[in-house]
């Protein structure tokens, strides 16, 4: 359930916890004898951390937290089912567990000890010497034991992790033997993984919602889940025949109890109204027995990401679906997730929408911003952290918002295997004015659509850039632009209301200027690198003999080069 | 004095101010009414603040402190002999009133306040959320009110000046009326000023000095200071004939007592050993009367600015001089610095340099580190931070240096007018090992020789990287490299020992690269710069039309590009 905005954040559930953390905050030494305290009477209740997760893929992990955004903290509920002889929790940068930020429980056989640590660039683990992840408490519960702890968002330790707005990549690790000291704790022999969350989930109020509201489940119908890790599933659904206009005002997952933990990620998709009917299909979505006419199934209307809430429309908007001009038919997409490859699992998954007939004053509106699909804009390989930018510019801005403008309530940002940061500004003026949405440990693998803290009002003439920083430390040859799993994209899909003619507001670099690099290179570098016309910029890309000089050179002709605007209407007609 | 290594810091002269300073600490609130206290038979020692340096030209605000590393912290005392209605005492980054981090006492007329305060780009004032001046005490004196104060090297208050080795940028300004409040100051209407120091003088013990030791001073004449804002004194002096070789093993300032504001600097140089005799001379070193063969007195001898302390050399070396083979010529240079433009002050200051005749082991030489002084090296107009870099690689030291190394004990940073940052960093084996000398503040009217916190081990096969950082936004065309003031340096001149034939170690970008550049630039921009031979390099970086890209390509290229090494000996010859 989302956090009420306005309503004081619940930090701790008793007073007798509090009494505890002050005990703890007096304490000089870096670590301490954990008292597991059974607490009548003070059993935290389910709304005080509102947000949950599993940890690992059998859920014997299972995190639950919530935000305080006047004490720049979260407060963390782990529970842990079957305790062994402790465990490691925290935060790296992308989910190693070399330079992590660690909470660790550990026991010698006798003894158990909570400390704040960290791990070093080989993974040998430190005590903090500010300890930062504040125990509040320890519970003994019938279904395993609780630890109650608390982190600032930022803690001013250079060892420590800053958590902040997009995704953070979880770690844990599990110690099933006794420990010496926290020193001896060898990380490359833990059983552990890592599991990403937005952890800090705006502090949104939940709009009211009406009373003719109704729902709509679409399910997978029983499906086996393959033992195989990754699956991707698909499954058509329908909406009943002359089903009217609606609102689409919010929905929620729908996950079968007992596979939290392999419920990866589910969307909901329109398919295209060119045609008039779509096969049946029920099977995994890579099947050479899948339809081709699926791939036209590609609007998102719903988009849920383990541990995200339910998604609610701002008050005054809704998605519409149904009516004339729209198409029955919808595809449900699950990944799911299965490491440890559990066979026979079966699961009815899906997304509930809740709809309604009366509708509110606009639609909602999806925009695509960042980069143009085209190969013009390439990463060189064996770069640590290579960055591309994408322009809705203040021209296209100006011709095609309403001049009351547009306001922009939610973000999923988007790029292929290479993309570890995408950020969208708003600039007024030439000047920065607001981050739109921001990710710097973006991971392709979770893709959420995420409310935003404050809703973007966007103004003719106002400009929307989009920054997307890649790694190719594992490529050999360059990463161009396209649709290609090994090609990259640079896009945020930014919901907006009211909806306009605009369903695209990117950029590219001006292909002229491309050519005059490619000449350029070949000059300074005494090679030859095919301009004949036969050959496509990806190659020329290809045959580029990458050195830093050329990646630099590269790097200034994308900082200086006019770009080429895509402004299109819905119809992919380019605004004039 | 020099602080002694390993005795104990003194913060506080009295338990009495400690008291103060715990009573203010356990303060919540972010100002604190003065007590101006009377403290019987706690005078702090000389000692206690071994550091001082005048303020304001005047020499009404007098500001003296130590240095504490185990506690990371800076203890001032700040003696302010005629107090108005308060004052302003801080530090920014350049010795700007906007951007800068405030210790304040105002008075209101009836109370005075202390607080800690920064201000905005605007130049408004702000309380500080967390007060990191932390008030220790105050003393009415005969001479004024002395205050004292502490402030932690690092805060972690993004609003606060973070203090670091090298220069730092002191700024005052005294309040001629009371004032309300803090946010009723108006900065632009103070009377105030900005004085140059090292705050973070290195914790050095000082060598045993030898009973033999003697001393010489090169003093001016009773020089009457010219009333105009500057002046290079110069004054010839000469040591008696037949004088043998000596080792210089320390030497301090002498500054005619109520000229301390004044004295801005002072420089010995010894003269070349090429000519016989020098002229003697006493007058401003750009008269048109002063001879030109003092052109040829350049070798340093010694080195003081204002808030520098006495200079010793290591135990086992000192500065030869006298004897054959070295001229009998001095030359002292004195900055006058007289901003009031006081007239009739007349000044004998000067260095008194201690030698011996007991020669140490080994003589202390000083190596050039950085680039060449070559037009090939510029720095486009309009940049707000340009680097350049110039490399001793590990094939000249490799060469040049004995298999034992030898120890860079102290480091003068050079530069033009538009240097900000100076670093040289030691690499051995491609990585970072130390930085020898940094200052992020570097001033090019503050030029100081200063010792090393840590002598630094250079052997054969190292690398030492010299990196500088310009600022051009006032200019309108290129600045290349060369010795106008207008031209540009990037220098360090360390001083270590033993003396090796290896005088200069620095680098520059390969010409043919250059060349290659100035084709590119031409072609990409479809403009004609003039390649033939007669034109210079000034000229075909004069005439680059100015963009991004083509600063970009230039950052790449100097990255990029092979280095042309000048590893030469003393006699200017280059090592084979």
């Amino acid at each position: 359930r989302m956090q009420n905005s306005g309503s004081k954040p619940c930090s701790c559930p008793s007073l007798k916890l509090r009494e505890v953390a002050s005990m703890y905050l007096t304490m000089v030494a870096a670590f301490l004898v954990i008292l597991v305290v059974a607490l009548q009477g003070s059993v935290p209740q389910k709304s005080d951390f509102p947000y949950k997760v599993p940890l690992d893929p059998q859920g014997l992990l299972e995190l639950s937290w919530n935000v305080s955004y006047p004490e720049q903290a979260v407060h963390f509920q782990l529970l842990i089912r079957e305790l062994r002889f402790g465990l490691l929790f925290g935060m790296s940068d992308r989910g190693e567990f070399e330079n992590a930020d660690l909470a660790v429980l550990w026991s010698d056989g006798h003894n158990s000890y909570f400390g704040d640590a960290w791990s070093d660039a080989k993974g040998q683990l430190h005590m903090d010497s500010q300890q930062d992840y504040q125990l509040l408490g320890a519970r003994r519960a019938p279904e395993g034991l609780y630890l109650l702890f608390r982190r600032a968002f930022s803690t001013c330790d250079p060892k420590d992790y800053l958590i902040e707005d997009g995704t953070v990549h979880l770690i844990y690790g599990i110690l099933e033997k006794p420990v010496p000291s926290l020193q001896a704790i060898n990380i490359s022999a833990l059983h552990g993984g890592l599991q990403r969350v937005q952890l800090l989930k705006p502090n949104i109020s939940i709009p009211e919602l009406p009373s003719d509201m109704k729902s709509m489940e679409i399910t997978a119908p029983d499906v086996v889940i393959p033992s195989q890790e990754t699956t991707y599933w698909c499954y058509m659904a329908e909406l009943p025949e002359g089903f009217p206009k609606h609102h689409i005002i919010m929905y929620e997952p729908v996950v079968t109890a007992g596979n939290e933990a392999l419920v990866h990620h589910m969307e909901v998709f329109q398919c295209t109204a060119q045609f008039d009917s779509f096969p049946h299909y029920n099977g995994p979505c890579d099947s050479k027995m899948k339809p081709d006419r699926l791939n036209y199934c590609r609007h998102v209307l719903a988009a849920w990401a383990m541990g995200a809430q339910a998604f609610y429309y701002p008050e005054e908007a809704g998605l519409a679906f149904g009516g004339p001009g729209s198409s029955r038919y919808l595809r449900l997409e699950i990944h799911y997730h299965n490491p440890l490859v559990f066979k026979g699992r079966r699961d009815s998954s899906g997304i509930r929408l809740y709809y309604t007939a009366t509708l509110r004053p606009y639609d909602a509106g999806i925009m695509e911003l960042g980069l143009v699909y085209t190969p013009v804009m390439a990463i060189p390989p064996g770069e640590h952290s290579f960055v591309l930018t994408g322009y809705c510019t203040d021209k296209c801005t100006q011709l095609a918002l309403p001049a009351a403008g547009i306001r922009i309530f939610a973000s999923q940002l988007h790029t292929h295997l290479a993309g570890r940061k995408v950020v969208t500004v708003l600039s007024r003026d030439g000047r920065e004015r607001q981050v739109v949405n921001a990710d710097g440990h973006y991971s392709p693998h979770f893709q959420e659509i995420r409310m935003l803290k404050e809703v973007v009002a966007v103004f003719p003439g106002d400009e929307l850039i989009t920054t997307c920083t890649y790694n190719t430390e594992d490529r050999s040859r360059a990463t161009v632009g396209g649709f290609g799993i090994l090609e990259e994209m640079c896009v945020n899909y930014v919901h907006y209301y009211p909806q306009t003619q605009l369903e695209l507001c990117k950029s590219a670099v001006d292909p002229g200027y491309l050519h005059r690099y490619f000449n350029l290179v070949n000059r300074f570098n005494d090679e030859e690198i095919c301009m004949c016309p036969q050959v496509s910029v990806p190659q020329q890309f290809y045959s580029i003999p990458w050195n830093t000089f050329n990646r630099d050179v590269l790097k200034s002709l994308y900082a200086f080069a006019p770009i080429s605007m895509h402004c299109n209407k819905s119809s992919a007609v380019r605004f004039p």
